[in-house]
């Protein structure tokens, strides 16, 4: 299992290859959140998110003559780019196996990573069949995207960053704001503030409809959203919390927060004009939060993560079109 | 003059004000650059640019009564915002001389970061003349925008941390690409490395029209530019290399960078795809000079400055329909 310990070893192997994001913070988005907001950026991270502390954190833990022989994954986009830079980097085969949807930008740079991209059709492929058969025939290790105890570990040491840096700003308690999807970010970063920065609290949240996580915390068990695709937060789009990453999001995190699509696209538009970042609609659901449920929360300070920045120009310039016209 | 102690001054006053900005790096943009490609991304600095650290140094600097009367700038953007957000957090009355055609966006940002602000026709006014009749009615100091030894010393916090993270990435010796109007962020970058960092070696980077520091560093003597608006790099629109920075940069930078307003556009365009940041045009200009002039460069690695995110969404949209539709 993840504890305190893998993440820090996870931190000692990503030194030097992940970067140390900064903490963003804009007196502009404060007036609107009512208290001071912190923005994690991790759409500066490499590869445009997050995953690549994951990915890098998995692939770099395999033993060396099984790495060599390659991994697979499974992705709609930002674990795939994610496991493909870190597989490239290592200098090892990789295949990720992507819905045909997917958005185009996130398969393109897969592919530049050096990925051999395996689409299958989410309405008629079997896709676990399509990777089970690729993976045994060439002895791949498959990267699990949040159920697997040293991706939760990678994603980890952004909760080891965020506890550094709330404490070089003073900030003892705060609610930390986590865009969720299957969880590994939210338990990754839940394992390292409980052990490094206990007065701050994980807070996940989620858009409308793909709320699966909110819900399993309220009712204490894993709940299933209806849906599995349609949104623009396709990021974070995931058919329920993960049997590893629920318990522990479970026993760390406070209530669930959900935001609308519309309040996603509100945060893309803010944060482009306000912090000079680009995030996705996926990446900005905790900023949304953050700025739009001011209500829900505590204290004078609120961290959360811009988990990251991959999306199609058509999605981006929609968020300028509504709410960034000047 | 500025000098190093200077500068490590400055940085002092500044730590815990001023944000230390990433260094990022792309493999997209490496291929493109055939090198090693490192941005320094300012625009993520409080205010959108590396502005704010000049503005808090020369604030920061003055002797406490003479700051509690105020503090004046001529600025059309960038430096008003930065000196408007030390004034404010200083707690003391700021006056910004605006051009009436300067960025909206600036515009509004400067009085929302609490600054009186005083619209002048380019045409038309005597800017000097209202400026200095304010400034001797109220008392108030005249924060220049470069040809000012605590501005200097601002800028060059920046190339403090530049030296400090090329040094964590193992870069011994690198051009140093710098957007370059009046010359200040130029001047104190290359003091600082020529301290601390001296085989990476500055190159100033202009648009076409406004290259006065290239033909100067050429001609060993101060050259004027024809216009002094009508570019969308307005941010680096200055009349001529300042009589303080001009002697700073001729002894320690290498030959200037010139590139087109299309190639700063492109240069903006992706730094929204593949760092996922903001650029404005003027400040991307030494990305461009990265990426579209790699035969002038040497070495395994460039390091540029991304200056400042400071732009109206019309020209970012023009910059995304023209090199980034996807």
């Amino acid at each position: 299992m993840t504890d305190i310990t893998r993440i820090e070893a996870a931190a000692f192997r990503l030194q030097g290859h992940a970067l140390r994001t900064p903490l963003l913070g804009s007196d502009f988005l404060n007036q609107i959140a009512g208290r001071r907001l912190w923005l994690k950026a991790e759409c500066l991270q490499l590869t445009g998110s997050f995953k690549f502390r994951g990915g890098w954190s998995a692939v770099s833990a395999l033993e060396p003559e099984v790495r060599a022989r390659g991994v697979i994954a499974y992705s709609s986009g930002n674990h795939a780019q994610g496991v493909a830079l870190a597989a490239q980097r290592h200098g090892v085969p990789c295949v990720i196996i992507m819905p045909s949807d997917a958005p185009r930008l996130k398969i393109d740079n897969t592919r530049a990573y050096g990925a051999e991209v395996v689409l299958f059709d989410r309405d008629r492929d079997d896709r676990d069949a399509i990777g089970n058969a690729i993976a045994s025939e060439r002895g791949l290790t498959l990267i699990k995207p949040y159920d697997e105890p040293e991706v939760i570990a990678g994603q980890g040491t952004c909760g080891l960053e965020i506890a550094e840096q709330a404490a070089e700003h003073g900030i003892r308690e705060a609610d930390v704001l986590v865009c969720c999807g299957g969880g590994g970010l939210t338990a990754g970063v839940a394992l390292a503030l409980e052990s490094r920065a206990p007065g701050l609290r994980v807070r996940p949240c989620e858009p409308e409809g793909f709320d699966d996580t909110a819900r399993s915390l309220a009712s204490g068990q894993i709940e299933r959203n209806a849906r599995l695709s349609g949104t623009l937060c396709d990021a974070i789009a995931t058919p329920s919390p993960g049997a590893i990453t629920f318990p522990i999001n479970k026993r760390l995190c406070g209530p669930g927060l959900v935001v609308s699509e519309d309040e996603a696209l509100q945060a893309v538009a803010l944060a482009w004009l306000r912090l000079k970042i680009v995030l996705e609609p996926g990446g900005a659901v905790a900023l949304a939060a953050a700025l739009f449920r001011r209500e829900s929360l505590a204290g004078d300070d609120v961290i959360c993560i811009g988990s990251g920045g991959n999306l199609d120009t058509a999605i981006f310039r929609m968020a300028m079109d509504r709410f960034a016209s000047a």
